[in-house]
């Protein structure tokens, strides 16, 4: 078999790979995310890369990047087939460099009190009148009986010797997990996870004073095998191995927030010793290497319901090896540990009139309480909220038009960074749609004017009314346009959230009036315009102040309960008092996703 | 670094080892069990091998077989250094080949009831209108919740619908192990070990019907490390990756005799749900690889105390991957888990009168009950009744003398299997010193007559009495004979024992003759002659219908523990109830030793 070597920049990164693959599985071979979202089939166009040296000969009709670009070295990776030793670049993009967005979010509300705890004992050491066995004498300076974790015991009498016999526990409920030199202990810390489709978001908290000390987050690094969940199950489906990369990309990507988090804090990894993580359904398994086949097909049954309690070390994470991960539990379908960790968050199980939750991410999730009981869905919204499949589309990083209003009869941008407009990111193509659609630019079917229908717009207006492939588009700032083919994809992902809540408040029985809350949660919950949001139809036509962002919530809630332990009975709760709604098979689903796709009519409030 | 290249007979084996490691070690690396009761030290001579190609010079001074042994090949393996290509035969010792002894025991008297029981159920399979997770139509199916075996997860949707959703559910307590397919599920077994110092016993049972299946027994793997726990230690503490040896060893044996014991029953080793393990402190505790130091030193404290649930996959085992392993509970220094479960097969928790338990061993376990409490001790009786520093000992296998007495005014020996004299078990050991007792030809100080001082004894015996090196020597049977320096291990061995009853007597108050029941455990408890036992002064003087053979009780009680789950509270209440005595410390033990070393005077009953 040929082998070529691949060198990859900047990491610098090579590796020998077989003759006949492509770039894209190279990539993922030497462990470095590139960005697939349309699951390596050549139709997405955004898994650029730049052959710097070396001969990557284009294959007639596999590549649709403009000629300059293919002059210059640019190729797909999917469609770029490896013959020849090669020097690939893999750009920086702002999507890979987004650390530090989406980890804000509401604080706290609970009250510190963690599963795991520490004693300080002094224990009496063994004479030939006491000779006792070492867990004997641990019991009794722990005041009564506790189990001990497995992975403890075989070095435990070497640690209590080396302490002296002083020594600080930490355990997880009535289990020793750790055993440390009282003199010289390090900290005992722990780590939430919010495990996204797209973003992976860690926490680092000091679970002896509740003190949080880091946070981090990165691409998930499944995201080379598709950017949403039904990709991902197919690629697992699919696959030879499929499903066991998708484990280990998650699990790569845990651990490299681990080492970068208590790296931060300047503490070992094993002085985590406590880990909880909220995902959806498919993240969860994924992450588990449970059997997701069942997701791939109607009626999309999950493998679990309740919470887990696991190994971290089992689950290949680079912790304390004693340490527990707790995830969260799952209602059913796509609807996963994320949803309760955000109704957690939100504090749905202390509510008292009808209220309606929105996670928005690239799974869209809803959770509808109607006074009695509580409904859940979920919804494939894409990513286009968060900038993929929309022609100039990128995350809020520099360069990124993050908000557009209609100022004196024109569009004005603004830009994030100091820099020249490169794109627009989520909460701009929202703002966008809603001034438009007020300005008379975009009708309620979502079409564009073209050109020749601009004459009664003021000039400002006009003048930024084009045509771009035969197809009307408008320009918001410099080479920025906002396209009919983007309205078209913004259409689709919010006729996907609405048509879930309106369904959802049609089956509880409920008008939109009656909410008292609407709990706007997810990537840019806090960023985004609720006006026009509304407008739009990505939020029902309650009044403003009824709006709540929670930010990331389903964070707020892995953090909730590694700082609470009550929180996982409250997160147990709200799992079984939620009702799972299979939108996908409901005709009412089918004919509100329809009205959906026509913008609503704005109300005044 | 020179290797050369080592071939074993008669298994085969061959490896490339490097050159100037002794052939003792070679054969540890290949696996191969070899004898060497002294750990390598070059004094016991029982690692014989002969080399039956390459050169293998003998050091000066460093072996101490004869000349024609040495000019046939014989080496010993542990004083033999490797400078060559070599051919080594290893002996087929009747140690190594004694599989079918040490297995015989009482029957068993519990009810029963084990732990792991099976629930045969059929879920409704899933449905739009019925999309629960997995695990939900399971808990329904089995009336109420309960937890899942991290290993069953993974792979349990595919086992489900594989199944057809008509399953039978393995259930350890509330814990679900597996899920076999209703229509071929292979049967649910469990096996009991008794680790011993140097021999390991596996039960086999069907723990759906408490039929015994398969019964296999083999010399620990540990042996070549030394013979008794203290030289086993003391290889855990003096060399590099010592305890890893003896804990790979101990792995090694107890899954072959799995292999062998699921073989016989051809079922496939995942039908192997549960385990129960019994042995030793320092058995159990280098099984488990626990840092074992402490046991090297004054004051011996074990690790832990109460009864250990473990993985047994995380233990090492091969037997289903989320079957639990139950490691008995441990009373203090090496009184540990076999000699609780000596114990509890005794009934020692329902006791009315005072009684003693005595586990003959490489170890010596000593258990006493004075009505109210029970004081545990271990004594180092070594591995004599066993055949080891005897000789000719050899185990009971044929050619061995297993029976002596005195007939007619001489001696018969009888002899195992239609075979030549070949040398004498421990047994015939105890009846030889008790009958040479009492015909005088053996001084109660252990000093055998001279030739020139047998002129009063009958001619057949007088006959007997012979020289050898320098020393007095009798000959039971051909070239067999009893020599001085055996009679100085029987006594050394004896006297370990009976100063150990004697001093638990002492500190409990009592004399001998209060004792109601003398339990005698161990290897050869159902074939030793009470009467000759008693007059060399292994037992009491007590009534000998007061004498009660248990067997191999430690392999009783962890059989009683596999099939019935109360027994765990019942030996866990034995444990609690006994007192450790450290004997070692005791002046009184030296006292009592020292009396000891003289054979008791003989009483009538």
């Amino acid at each position: 078999m040929t082998e070529h070597r691949i060198t990859f920049q900047p990491s610098g990164r090579a590796l020998n790979v077989p003759a006949g693959i492509t770039i894209l599985e190279a990539a993922l071979r030497a462990g470095i995310p590139v960005e697939a979202p349309c699951g390596g089939g050549g139709t997405c166009g955004k898994c650029r890369v730049r052959v710097a040296s070396g001969a990557a000969p284009v294959a007639p009709g596999a590549c649709k990047l403009p000629e300059a670009e293919l002059a210059a070295g640019w190729r797909l990776a999917c469609a770029t087939v490896i013959n020849g030793p090669l020097t690939v670049e893999i750009p920086a993009t702002p999507r890979a460099q987004s650390t530090q967005i989406l980890t804000t979010d509401a604080g706290l509300s609970a009250t510190f009190a963690p599963c795991v705890e520490t004693r300080d004992v002094m224990l009496p050491p063994p004479t030939l009148a006491d000779d006792r066995a070492d867990t004997a004498r641990l019991a009794e300076a722990l005041g009564g009986p506790f189990e001990i974790a497995p992975g403890l015991l075989p070095g435990l009498p070497a640690r209590l010797r080396a302490a002296n016999w002083r020594v600080r526990a930490v355990l997880d409920g009535g289990r020793l997990l750790d055993a440390l030199p009282l003199d010289a202990a390090p900290p005992v810390l722990g780590v939430a996870f919010d495990l996204g489709t797209t973003t992976v978001v860690g926490t680092l908290f000091n679970l002896q004073t509740g003190e949080p000390l880091a946070v981090a987050s990165s691409l998930n690094g499944q995201i080379s095998h598709g950017d949403d969940v039904v990709s991902r199950i197919r690629h697992a489906r699919e696959h030879a191995g499929g499903a066991q990369q998708l484990r280990d990309a998650a699990v790569k990507t845990l651990n490299e927030l681990l080492h970068s988090l208590t790296a931060q804090a300047d503490a070992p990894a094993t002085a985590v010793c406590h880990v909880t993580l909220a995902g959806n359904t498919a993240m969860q398994q994924l992450f588990l290497g449970l059997d997701s086949r069942a997701l791939g097909e109607v009626p999309f049954a999950p493998v679990f319901d309740k919470a887990l309690e696991r190994s971290a070390l089992h689950a290949g994470l680079a912790a304390n090896p004693c340490a527990r991960l707790h995830v969260f539990p799952q209602v059913g379908g796509f609807v996963g540990g994320d949803t309760v960790a955000c109704m957690l968050a939100a504090g749905f199980d202390a509510l008292a009139a009808p209220a309606l939750l929105i996670d928005i991410g690239t799974n869209g999730e809803i959770a509808l309480f109607n006074g009695r009981e509580i409904f859940c869905a979920s919804t494939a919204a894409g990513p286009a909220f968060e900038g993929a499949r929309i022609s100039r589309g990128m995350r809020a990083a520099s360069g990124a038009i993050d908000q557009v209003a209609l100022r004196g009869g024109d569009i004005a941008c603004h830009i994030l960074g100091n820099a020249a407009a490169a794109g627009l990111c989520g909460t701009a193509l929202i703002d966008a749609a809603a001034e438009l659609l007020r300005a008379g630019v975009l009708e309620d079917t979502g079409r564009l004017l073209e050109p020749d229908e601009a004459a009664h717009l003021p000039d400002a207006l006009r003048g930024r009314v084009v045509m771009e492939n035969n197809a009307p588009a408008f320009r918001l700032e410099g080479s920025v346009l906002l396209t009919q083919q983007d309205v078209r994809e913004l259409q689709l992902a919010t006729a996907a959230i609405r048509a879930g809540f309106e369904t959802l408040l049609k089956i509880a029985g409920l008008e939109a009036d009656a909410l008292r809350d609407v709990f706007l949660a997810g990537a840019f919950g806090n960023l985004i315009r609720p006006a026009n949001a509304r407008r739009i139809g990505l939020l029902p036509q309650v009044p403003l102040d009824r709006i709540r962002f929670i930010g990331n919530a389903s964070s707020l809630g892995a953090k909730t309960a590694l700082l609470n332990h009550a929180a996982r009975g409250r997160a147990e709760c709200l799992r079984a008092a939620a009702r799972h709604v299979e939108l996908g098979s409901l005709p009412d689903f089918q004919d509100a996703f329809v009205n959906a796709m026509l913008f609503p009519e704005e109300k005044t409030a």
